[in-house]
């Protein structure tokens, strides 16, 4: 056999296997979020429209539980899951109460590598900060947009976003297919940050871990360094509704729940490295009816 | 090298590589749909049936959340979002209060080349119409059913259903091998269809957009035309329940949401470009007290 | 053209398209349960960990509503799904009221050749009993952790189960790579069997097929044929919470719902192939306001 043959070879050999390559390089995660529920057909209609697209794609689910209309909650829990996906995943958040409004429609690259397609209306005000802006493209819907769907105006989960995220994960179009790439920040939601005033530690309550009852503030891992907390240090804890006090009471600043005694409060830094407020085995949102937004507010002092 | 040895090594190479191919040329999205709800290991039984019949399988859920025996509600979420799937997707629908009676079960692929997997009672009502029947089988449980689970009359779901669309799916076996085919139609739940009488639209509330608590009707697209409702016009929107009138009022006929100030009435096509009536950011069926169903009627005009 | 070149030949071909083997002979299914509901963003961090790790992984949900805290639902559930998935599925439990306590994080391989990754608080009660322990293995947090988590106390699910569960799954470690083998049984939750005495069956509601109300015993089959019931045979049923009788009344003993009349009580076999209580298209729990678990006693007599 001569090195011709040899070659002619190897090329019908990387041929045929190359024909699987790229279905693997190119297979992306495709993580869904909205407010659409569970209980009927929206989340399987988008996507049905990203499986006709491409089989190969890893399909997953952030959450479709976000309070109806709530951005506020639907930023949150993006910026709270997307940094434990790896570069290349793409995140459709559709919270949309301004659908077929003049909202933008767009996908923003993060510095890390990941891509969120969403309405502009406040979904990425965490995730933008969080991870960084790469770059923002605006959804060209004369070509990114469900064939044959020009007449529904109500579902762009459907005919905008999950058609692009799938397009764009799946490898059918790159990123600077999108539509064109725009200067401009994305759209913020107005949050004030936590801040150390006169010994007391004063934030929000962003958001309660729902399932537990559990109310995770925007006050960081450094400035409660700052409060000088240490573990087994009793704090007082005061919570505020409009400016009325709700909750005043010790607590125990400790690493996990258990430190506590069962039925006891903790003050702890939770899985995001923020300070939270817990029962050990108990709901403290429920038995002190607390809910959280910028109208609750927290304050932490020795 | 001779030619022979040559053809050889075509052959191994080729041997080779086929082994992969048809994993992928047959692999096909399995969409399940039940009652079920999600709190317990119902569901997960189903995929580790199908999981354990076929590892390439791309399982999805449709809804688990069908409100218990609701026939109705079934057929209606499994319209709703099957057309969106490509051809060769395999449904397998189980709202089934008559499990281990006589109903049948049966497979019924549509024009499209969709496949729907479900207890015949009243489940393909809308699919059978919308996409049209080309074919039904009754399945044959002697050989399309879960070995050793002839002791358990009360979860089809898994014992046939799922075991059955995940060989069809998988290419186990084709949908010849389902069973007998019959010439029959489907079994079929009793509806109206909506109307215009006298000038006025009347139709019925068949399902709630629940998350929103918007209304969703039968009345279709054409049906509006012909009432000559354009963008901008104001509707009466007159809703009984049982005969009595529950609601009487003005809503704006747009495109969407946004085209009335937040917490106005709106009455717009939906995604299934059918008659629907919410409140912008708001939820109609609650503020009002409306349901859905047959007792639920809507009447439009001008 | 020599053996020589030939060998090399088959050499590279098989090299070729062993890169593709791997992938297939270790993907396995990762299947995840927990108490954290689907409301927020925490099943995603999980699964973004796993990803990450492996996009070969076939990632499926038991479920995710076991309720708050409650280990014993946790272990019913696990181990009302687990054996209809194939050999090699790994499960990654986490009910973890003493997360960050002294409390073990282990992996139990079963004698059917499943893994079950989890904190080792009772979840393993039924499983273990069921499929019987192979070997259990302490995770060893030391090689076994998501990186630069050390921080973080009270999400061992992301931190340490998925992680472990998605490296074992997919093949990048093995199941002796864990960490060090333990001679000791798994926790047990303390439960009754249940018994035939004097004539009755006595025995505990374990849990409720909560979306269709049914009431689900530990009382099995073998025991129900001691006590000599025929289908079709009226079974008297007394219901005792903490010792006081709740529900007193008869019920035919059938296959199935529709053994009986719509909104009759009915005494079968589950899909468990247990003794349960229903009422035909009804609401067993709800309409005799029945709870579940140690304090909920059943009495079944002919």
């Amino acid at each position: 056999m001569t090195m011709m043959l040899m070659k002619r070879f190897l090329i019908l050999i990387l041929f045929v296997n190359t024909s699987f390559v790229p279905a693997f390089a190119q297979s992306k995660a495709l993580v869904f979020q909205s407010d659409f529920g569970l209980k009927d057909g929206a989340v399987a209609a988008m996507k049905g429209v990203a499986y006709s697209l491409s089989h190969e794609l890893a399909m997953f689910d952030l959450t479709h539980e976000i309070p109806a209309y709530n951005i506020w909650e639907g930023a949150y829990r993006l910026n709270q899951a997307a940094s434990y996906w790896p570069a290349g995943t793409v995140f459709v958040s559709v919270v949309d109460p301004g659908v077929g409004s003049e909202r933008r429609s767009v996908v923003m690259k993060s510095k890390t590598g990941h891509y969120f397609v969403t309405p502009d209306n406040g979904t990425l005000t965490f995730i933008a900060e969080n991870l960084g802006i790469a770059e923002v493209r605006i959804i060209d819907e004369t070509k990114n947009r469900l064939k044959n769907s020009n007449e529904s105006y109500t579902f762009h989960g459907r005919d905008v976003y999950a058609y692009t995220g799938a397009r764009l994960a799946s490898g059918i179009i790159r990123f600077e297919e999108v539509g064109d790439s725009v200067f401009y920040d994305v759209i913020k939601l107005p949050y004030a940050k936590a801040e150390m005033k006169s010994g007391v530690l004063q934030g929000t309550i962003d958001v309660l871990d729902v399932q537990y009852g559990n109310l995770w503030t925007n006050i960081d891992k450094k400035q409660v360094q700052e409060l000088g907390a240490n573990v087994g240090d009793k704090l007082i804890v005061k919570i505020l509704h409009k400016g009325n006090v709700v909750f005043q009471g010790e607590a125990v600043y400790g690493n996990t729940f258990s430190a506590v005694e069962q039925g006891k409060s903790i003050v702890y830094l939770n899985s995001l490295l923020r300070l939270a407020v817990a029962i050990n085995q108990g709901n403290f949102a429920e038995k002190y009816k607390i809910g959280s937004g910028g109208e609750w507010r927290i304050q932490i002092r020795k």
